[in-house]
C-alpha cells in the first residue's frame, strides 16, 4: 500500500471511529441534550447512500467504513430519539 | 453525470450538509451538553487528512466535501471547547 493511501485509511479510520467516543457518552450518560437529532437523521441518510454508492462501485473501503460509521451512530440518534 | 455518481453527490452533500443543524444549534443555544469533544477531536483530525488525500489524488469533490464538512464541524468543536 503506497503512502498516499495510507492517509486515506487513516483519514477513513478517524472519521470513522470518532462516533464510538459520542456514542459511548449518550449510552453512559443518557444525556443528549445539546445534539441535534436533525443532524444525525441527515447524516445516517447519508451513510445509507455512501453504502449504496460503495456496493455499486465495487469499493470495499466506502462500503465498510461507511457501514461501520452506521453501526456506531445508529445507538446515538435512537437515544437521541428516546430521550429528546 | 451518471446515476451511480448522482448517489454519490447526493451522499457526500447529505453528510457535509448534516452538520449545519448541528453548528446551528450550539450557535444558538450555546448548548454543548451532551457533545462528545473527543468525537469533534477525532472527526476533525480525520477530516484534515480527507482533505489531505483529496488534494493529493486531485479529487475536488473529495477535497471540497471535506472542506467544507471542516468549516461546518468547526464552531461546534470551539463551543465545545469554550463551554466544556
Amino acid at each position: 500500500m503506497d503512502w498516499i493511501s495510507t492517509i486515506g485509511y487513516l483519514a477513513a479510520s478517524l472519521t470513522t471511529l470518532s462516533f464510538l467516543p459520542q456514542a459511548f457518552k449518550v449510552i453512559t450518560t443518557r444525556n443528549t441534550q445539546g445534539i441535534s437529532g436533525l443532524m444525525y437523521v441527515m447524516f445516517m441518510a447519508g451513510l445509507v447512500m455512501w453504502l449504496i454508492y460503495g456496493v455499486l462501485i465495487e469499493d470495499a473501503a466506502v462500503s465498510m467504513a461507511n457501514f461501520l460509521t452506521l453501526v456506531f451512530a445508529l445507538p446515538i440518534l435512537v437515544m437521541k430519539c428516546r430521550k429528546g
